[in-house]
């Protein structure tokens, strides 16, 4: 089948990949995003996301894994790639996919959920790094607060490698989200130096939502206020804080092993 | 007290520090490094390493918290702290220190040692991080077996927020490693998907080395026959890995778990 060849960085197609790149405001405006890497676009189609178009450059990636159906292929030369190959990947393939907006009133809380709460976290790789480990841990869902950055975002995407596609992620306020957990019945522990209690020693079996602040400034006073347990990890050593994705990794998998053990 | 001012980037002060950043081989000739950054030249001097000059941008950084004692002061203009600075850092501040080259015979093993090994890890930002995690852990040491980088590659100083200082850091081989560890009688524990058990069911309380590989092609053959237990996090989701840094913290914390468990 003969699929259409794009040669010129010129090209109103490829031109608008890259706007969808580095506009947060084209994305939302047009309800497309750009996503890049195979590991990414596949764990997106698994998912159930739309996938509009597909470039890819036969010099690096092999075509013949894509299937032609549902959407649609479009080759380009090395040179064009270079062009929508964000950070200089060189895996050979982007994707223009239909992102889904997922409300709190979306999420399947299941019989026992476990949530991941951001609030103010202003890297977007930072973002992607909790929700690769939310999606390990099998975490319900990740609830991003005042978020300083869309979801889809191509630093957090790609620091994702695709769990933003397999984790549902919700962006709100964070009155709406300590609502939502209240009228859930959902345990807040809020990660925080201050007045608080090893996590190891918190009990993570139930309904519960670690909630995590900057690395700078921390959570805001009504996180704090509404907290059911305060908890921290101990730093024992010289420094005095992790990386909030590092953070989350930890509490994520105490909260794993405690509801193992209560199985096993 | 006068103060030396640099105005042109074109100083072969200026031009010295450029090429310690650049150049790991320079690093390597001249025993001298570049720490960037107020945290990680305060963890620098708080660990004793000898610091020869520091420059600072009076516009970016309050040089009154310098103290005259022990290093050269010297003072640049924004343009000229431009050229210094990696990767665009504002903080306004980078030193020209001494490393020190700790041998596996230098480690305090203290009584009860608890290490992180890494081999062939890639990224010098990984091993930052996983120095952070392990400062925050106070494991023992980090070992990094067969290095790709060299230990005070900027982007690994940077990274680990000045834990590369606080915590001991080895450089060695893998035979020189398993050999260290099976002396000194310390349990090595491999970190594996295949043929292993759960991290949180391995009893982590002695003498304990945790030992990672890459992401992609994970351990050599010597690890996984000198190994002791084959430990794994259980992958509960749609990815089949997680980034090193995560994995390791993960793994240390449960070792820090187990240890004030044992001692409550």
């Amino acid at each position: 089948m003969s699929r259409q060849l794009i040669t010129s960085t010129q090209n109103p197609r490829i031109k608008h990949v890259v706007l969808l790149q580095q506009k947060a405001q084209q994305r939302r405006a047009q309800g497309l995003i750009v996503v890049e890497g195979i590991r990414e676009i596949t764990h997106c189609i698994n998912a159930g996301f739309a996938v509009e178009t597909v470039f890819y450059c036969p010099a690096l990636f092999d075509a013949s894994t894509l299937s032609d159906t549902g959407y649609e292929i479009i080759e380009v030369t090395p040179h064009v790639y270079e062009k929508i190959a964000y950070r200089g990947s060189t895996e050979g393939v982007v994707a223009i996919v239909k992102p889904r907006t997922t409300t709190l009133q979306d999420l399947d809380l299941g019989d026992n959920p476990l949530l991941v709460v951001l609030e103010g976290v202003e890297k977007p790789g930072n973002i992607g790094a909790v929700l690769r480990s939310a999606d390990a841990a099998q975490a319900t869902a990740v609830i991003v607060c005042d978020p300083l950055t869309d979801l889809y975002n191509p630093n957090l995407v790609r620091s994702s490698i695709g769990a933003i596609f397999t984790v549902p992620c919700v962006a709100c306020s964070t009155m709406e989200c300590i609502k939502f957990l209240k009228e859930n019945n959902i345990k807040i522990l809020t990660a925080q130096l201050q007045d608080s209690k090893l996590y190891y020693d918190t009990t993570m079996t139930g309904a519960t939502a670690i909630v995590m602040g900057t690395e700078s400034t921390g959570l805001t006073n009504p996180w704090r206020e509404a907290a059911d347990a305060h908890i921290r990890i101990p730093m024992k050593g010289a420094l005095d804080s992790l990386n909030v994705s590092v953070s989350a990794a930890i509490l994520l998998f105490e909260a794993v092993r405690q509801r193992e053990l209560l199985h096993a």
